[in-house]
This record gives C-alpha cells, sequence and structure tokens, in this order.
C-alpha cells in the first residue's frame, strides 16, 4: 500500500509515515545515536504512539538499541496494553529515572493497573513524599476523583488582595510546575471560590481576590466518579475543579487536559460498548481481542435461535409457500436498524443528560411516530416489491403491514429499553443491543409469518 | 414515574428535577419574579439545559414570563435546533443586549448556521469592532480553526525577560477576560513559542521567557480542520493552541475548553454515525427526525432485498428441507454482530489515528484470527443444536462451516471495509456499516443454503 495515504498530508499532529521507517531502519541498523537523534526531539506522547503503531518484536529491540531514552512522559501517555510489556523491558535504573520525572497523578495513572511486582518497582523508585501521595490517592476507588486528582495546587486565604497573591506568588514558595487558579480558602481550609492567573495580573493590588472570582466555581467530593467531574469541567467550561474531602476541606484538584482525556476514553467505551466490544485497543493480543468479543456474539447466538424459535412455529406455513422465507429477513433486518438508530440515540442522550424524567414521554412518543412514518413509506415500497415479485397483492399486504408494526415497536423499544436498564443500574450502552435487536427480531418475524399464516394459507 | 430515577442523588452538576418543576410552576403562575429568582443563579449552561428539556409551548411561555432575563451565554450554550426558535422570540433590544456580552467566537458559533435575516439582526447588535472580528472569521471555512478561534490572546517579543511581562501584563493594557499564556513573537509577528502564566510567576525577574517555553508548542494554520487541532490539544495536553496565517502571523486561537466542545462533538457524531441516524437531537421535531433516520433505513432496504435474492437462489433447496429457513437468520445475525464488532474498532482507530500504514495487515491478520477462534467455538454449539433439534448431523455440519466461514469474512471485511472508505475520502463511520452487514448477509446466507443444496440435498 502506497505510504501517505492513510494518514493525509495536511495533518495536525502525529509523526509522519517517513519519520517512523526512519526509526524502524535505525533500529535494524541498531545505530543507537541514530534512534535517539529521531525520537529524543518528539513529544512523549509521540514517541508513545510510535511504539503502539509497531509490533512486540520491533518494540523490544528499539529499547534495546535505545538504552536510557526512554522518559517517564511516554509510559505515562502508552496504551495499558502495553505498559506492562515496556516496563518489564526497563531496568530497573531506567524505570526509577523515568518515573521520578512525574507529577504524582501521572504516577497514580501509571501504576494502578500493574501488577503488584511492577507496582512495587515503580513505587520504590520515587522519594518517600511523592510515594505517600502516590499511596493516598490509591486508598481512593477506581475512577474517583480522589485517585486521579493533582494534589500540587495553590491556594490562599480568601481575604487576600490581588497585591497579597502576587507577592507570595513572586516569593520563594515552590509552586505546581503548571498551574491556572489560585483556590480561595476560608481559615478551616475550605475552598471558597477561584481565581484565574489571567485576572489576578490585570488588576491593581488594591482589589479583593473574591471580587474576581469566577461564576463556574463549585467542589467535587473526592469519591464522586471523576467521569462526572470531566463532564462538569466540560458543561461548565472550568479549567480546574477543586476536589474536596467529607470536611470541604481543598486536597486536589483535576485539571481539564485530563478531563479532556477521560471524556474521549468515556465516548470511545460507550463506542465500544454499543458494539458489543467491551474494552480493549489495537495492540491487544489476538486472544484477548477473541475473549472480549466472545460474550456479546454469546449474547447474540441466544437471541438468534429464540428469533428462530419464532421461524419454527410456522414451518408449515413456510412450507406452504417458500416465498416467505425469502422475505421474512427484510422485516427482520429493518426492524433491527430501526431498533438501533432509536437505541443509539436514547443511550448518548442518556449519558449526556439529555434524555429525563422531564422529557421520557415525549422522546418515546417522538420515536414512535418516526417508527410509523418510516414503517408506513417502507411498507408502501414493500408492499409493491412483494406484488411485483411474487404475483400476490396479499402477500404484499402482509409484508407492509408487518413492516409498520415493526418499526413502531422498534422506536418503541429503542427507548424503553436504555430507559429500563438505566434505571436498573445497568450499563445501557453495554446491554441495550442485545435486547432490543430479540425484540426487533421476534416481533419482525411472528408479524410476518403470523399474518402470512392467517391471511394467505 | 418516580422523579428521582433518571438523574441519580449524586449528581457531579446540572439541575435537579425539583428544581425544574419550581421553575415551570412558576411559569403556569406567571410569576415573573419567581423565574427570575429561580433561574438568574444559575450558570448559562444549566439554564440551556433547562430549556432544551422542556416542550416548546413551555419555552415560549417561559420566555415571556422572564423578560429580558436571557443572557447571551444561554443561547450560546443552547442546542442548535433550538437557537432559531428562541432567537425568534426575543426583541431586538433583548437580542441586542444578549449578543453584546459574548466573545467574538462565541458570536461565530452563535450566528454561522442561523438565517440571514437573524444572523442580520445579531452583527446589528455588536459594535463596529467585534461586528468586523466577527465578519472576518465568517470568511474562513466552516469547521477551520481560523472559524473558530479566540482572536483575543497576549502576545510578546521573544527577547522579553520575565520582568518585561509582568511589567507590561500589570501596565494599563487591556487583556482577554480569560488566558493562560503569553504567545511569543519574532519582529515579523511569526509565533516561535509560548509561556503560561504559572511560570512566569515562579521565575525570578530576570530569566529570559524564552527559557521558560513549553515543549508542547506548535502553531496551526488558519484553514486546518478545526477538530484535527482539538485532537492535538487533547494529545499534546495543551492549554492554548496558536492560529496563524500564511506568513506564520499569530492570529488567534483555540483554548482547550472549545477543544473538549469540539472533541465531544465529534465522538457524538461518530456514535450517531455508525448507527445511521446521522446528526440531530433530542429537541428535533418528528418530520426533521425521521428525514435522518430513513436514509441509512432505505439503504438497508436495498442491502436486506439484496441477501432475499441470495435466499430466492436456493427457494428449491428450502422448499426441500424447511428446517434451512430456520436456521438460517442465525449464520447471518453472528456474522453481522461480528462485522459490525470488526468495523467499530476500526473506525474508532482511523478516527483516533492507531490504525495507520504502519499496522493495517498487522489489524487484519488479527481481526481474522479473532473470526476464526470464534467462529471455530460457534460452529461447535450450531452444530451441537443443529444435531439436536433436528436430528441431522449433517445439517450440523453445514451450519458449522458456514458460521466459520461467515466469522472469518466478517472480520476482513469489518476492517478491510473501512481502511478503504478512508482512503476513498468517504467518511467510514457513515457508511461502513451498510457494506459490512450487506456482505455478511449475503456470505452467510450464500454459504448456508448453498452448502445444505450440495450436501443435505
Amino acid at each position: 500500500m502506497a505510504e501517505e495515504e492513510l494518514i493525509p498530508e495536511d495533518e495536525a499532529f502525529g509523526i509522519t509515515e517517513r519519520l517512523r521507517a526512519d526509526v524502524l531502519e535505525a533500529v535494524e541498523a541498531e545505530d543507537g545515536p541514530g534512534v535517539a537523534g529521531l525520537l529524543d526531539p518528539l513529544h512523549a506522547a509521540d514517541v508513545a504512539h510510535l511504539l503502539e503503531q509497531i509490533d512486540a518484536r520491533q518494540r523490544r529491540e528499539l529499547l534495546t538499541v535505545w538504552p536510557g531514552g526512554l522518559e517517564g512522559e511516554v509510559l505515562s501517555e502508552l496504551d495499558e496494553s502495553l505498559r506492562e510489556e515496556v516496563i518489564e523491558q526497563l531496568a530497573p535504573a531506567e524505570l526509577a529515572d523515568a518515573v521520578r520525572e512525574l507529577e504524582s497523578d501521572d504516577v497514580v495513572d501509571l501504576v494502578e493497573y500493574l501488577d503488584e511486582e511492577q507496582q512495587e518497582a515503580v513505587l520504590d523508585a520515587l522519594d518517600a513524599g511523592d510515594r505517600v501521595l502516590v499511596e493516598q490517592a490509591l486508598t481512593y476507588p477506581e475512577e474517583s476523583a480522589g485517585r486521579h486528582m493533582q494534589s500540587e495546587l495553590v491556594r490562599a486565604p480568601e481575604d487576600w488582595t490581588v497585591g497579597d497573591a502576587i507577592d507570595y506568588l513572586r516569593s520563594d514558595v515552590i509552586l505546581p510546575d503548571q498551574f491556572y487558579h489560585i483556590i480561595l480558602v476560608d481559615p478551616r481550609l475550605k475552598a471558597t471560590g477561584y481565581v484565574t492567573l489571567g485576572r489576578i495580573l490585570s488588576h491593581p493590588r488594591a482589589t479583593p481576590l473574591k471580587r474576581l472570582t469566577e461564576d463556574s466555581f463549585r467542589t467535587f467530593h473526592v469519591e464522586q466518579d471523576v467521569e462526572e467531574v470531566a463532564q462538569a469541567i466540560n458543561h461548565y467550561h472550568m479549567i480546574t475543579a477543586p476536589v474536596v474531602d467529607d470536611d470541604d476541606r481543598i486536597v486536589g484538584v483535576i485539571t481539564i487536559d485530563d478531563a479532556m482525556m477521560f471524556l474521549e476514553e468515556e465516548a470511545e467505551e460507550d463506542i465500544l460498548r454499543l458494539a458489543g466490544v467491551g474494552e480493549g485497543s489495537l495492540s491487544d493480543r489476538v486472544i484477548d481481542t477473541t475473549k472480549q468479543r466472545f460474550p456479546w456474539l454469546a449474547v447474540n447466538l441466544v437471541t438468534a435461535i429464540l428469533a428462530s424459535l419464532v421461524i419454527a412455529l410456522f414451518e408449515e406455513t413456510i412450507a406452504g409457500l417458500v416465498a416467505l422465507a425469502v422475505l421474512m429477513p427484510i422485516v427482520a433486518s429493518m426492524g433491527g436498524n430501526a431498533g438501533t438508530q432509536s437505541l443509539t440515540v436514547a443511550v448518548r442522550a442518556l449519558a449526556t443528560r439529555d434524555l429525563t424524567t422531564a422529557n421520557v414521554w415525549r422522546v418515546i412518543r417522538r420515536e414512535v411516530l418516526v417508527g410509523l412514518i418510516n414503517g408506513a413509506i417502507f411498507a408502501v415500497v414493500m408492499g409493491v416489491v412483494g406484488v411485483v415479485w411474487f404475483g400476490s397483492p396479499m402477500l404484499g399486504v402482509v409484508i407492509a403491514v408487518a413492516m409498520v408494526i415493526n418499526l413502531v415497536v422498534a422506536g418503541l423499544a429503542g427507548t424503553v429499553i436504555p430507559v429500563i436498564l438505566e434505571r436498573l443500574g445497568v450499563d445501557p450502552a453495554l446491554a441495550s443491543g442485545a435486547f432490543v435487536t430479540t425484540v426487533t427480531d421476534v416481533v419482525g418475524f411472528f408479524a410476518f409469518l403470523g399474518l402470512a399464516a392467517v391471511w394467505l394459507l
């Protein structure tokens, strides 16, 4: 295949196919300085992406030829499924060098899914202060704000002025590598507001910080789901989300760049779950991928057999008129597709909180109406096809009526099933598809063959 | 339905069902001050969300009872499908008040899809300087960085020190409402790096700004796709992406909070396209939704008829053994599901640039192998079901072999078709589904019925 086609010329970021080829050539030639010369100038995210693109043998060779080259940032950027593999290949001193560069929240992300031995190796490489922060974060539940927050932050008494804040920042105090807000606290360390650095810099020294706080300010509990925090950051256009403990004391922040990553992961998960893929990435091994795909296919087999049982009820009808066997998948397939449309809209609307108790009946009514209208149109089309193809007007009527029934049911099931699953606490993205297509298959075959049995034979 | 169930108690953000009910009650009672009292303290994003939840009649009444209450921010947060409706109900003076509060990039987002008359009304409300900025932005292509950038930014000569920068920021200069970086420019205004405010504040006055620039710095052309810029912001953890003109001169910035919104929109689009829904939101009218859903259902009808034509080839075979009609949907359905799994992974991997020329053959091989393994497992299961259900060992063999063939083809088609579509410049999220399920239906029916015709009759 031509090299340039899968990544277009006007790419906004990432490494070129040319660069990747050069790196692999240098690796093949065991040209250490050559590899370093190509990789050292790259952003860690690009090095990680390159490692994900090449195969396991090439990765091993690259890490051998480029000793000490791997920064901690690259480990943090790397796909989870490859971290264990890459960490295994680093010498203990190399691993220690790499992780010492990272902020505590990045170390937490890095170690949380490592096996115990590797986790220990990484923790041992940290200095005592960082180790305490990481171990503290690991005590919070998975996917919680506490687990993923950055502990480094800047706070100030709420009665300070702009001048106080600037003097403080300009003093010898150690500041985080990146920060965008100063968080105001009352005497009990309760967070009461935040001020952006830009606002501080653009106001006179005498201005009280309290006068410059932002509307978007709100706090999140350490045990809050980090994806919810990320959604709130997006909803309110926040840059920093303050995380507080049970007493409302500020203990950390979730920053917008991390929030962006969590939201991306969530959308990705929803897409894959809707398709019955579960977790997983291109770097997974064949056996892992097979296992991920298997459960949904197994569920689908059961639902397909259910549909077949419905068909089996009408074996005699089909034996009497084989045209029914030819046409019946059309009704089921149209229902399945219409149902998938409705359920996808419903699942996403639930995820983004657009579908609520306030409008659920309106949405159900709309979906049913849409099913009715589209069903009527396709009923006419298929009625005509049935008559022309098989020369039987009554067959045309049967398929037309079955089509309308199935598309209305698809709209109804596609909305009601995700809503019910959500209320039951089951992830609707994961489970809706199986239920909805079972309904549309069963109803589709039953309506079509049942009407045929009554009206045609 | 109980009020509290669709939005759980521990919500991180948004309005409660209680508040919504109170607002509607006050609207019903035409209690203007009551409505204002409830809505004025809310963040604009929450007011917009409330307007999206209620129906058209309630929205009209709310806007009548709450005159002058609607801020510009609310318009900008509102779902596109509702903006025209809401703007129509505002008095010209009200509209003018609302839009004058907005930054120029928000006005662009607001007006770009309005009809000409409304666009004119909004532009007329702006002062001359803002109007020029907005009209300038509208000359860039839709979805380009230039169209969506914020023109307000802070730049500084690249040879300045920390002290120079602080003195400049503390002088009487007018600064943007929100900014996180100072962008360094050379004497020709070419952007050469950026420094965060946090770094400036935490270094001695004598430090040259050049020494504090960030690794993540890179510039984007005004005509670059804004979604690509957003992906780059996410990839490199940038807070601000500088946008430059043909001469590399800095003309604006895309900020991370806008990038987050673009990425969310993109993921949403992909999800809906994969399900054949196209654009659309819960607020759309029945007729719009029907139109959005129709094309994909029409495509599906054609592919379903194609599959039926394959079945029609074997009418005699089915007449000879009706069990075939009972079992054939199982093979097609399993293939369709396995194909959807593969194509979803491929489509997302293309979108996130994880699937490239470097690994496309590896991924195809993996998908085929996964299809082979899962196919073999389900072949055994269905073989046994075939024998037990219909008492024919040969029927078991036929369905087993057909199952393996179809799952291998599903893995192959599910990967190759999106890759080919991407190369042809067709959005693989939109078109892959129809092609892949056509392939798995046709192959599924043909393999199963064809083998049956040869081996069973």
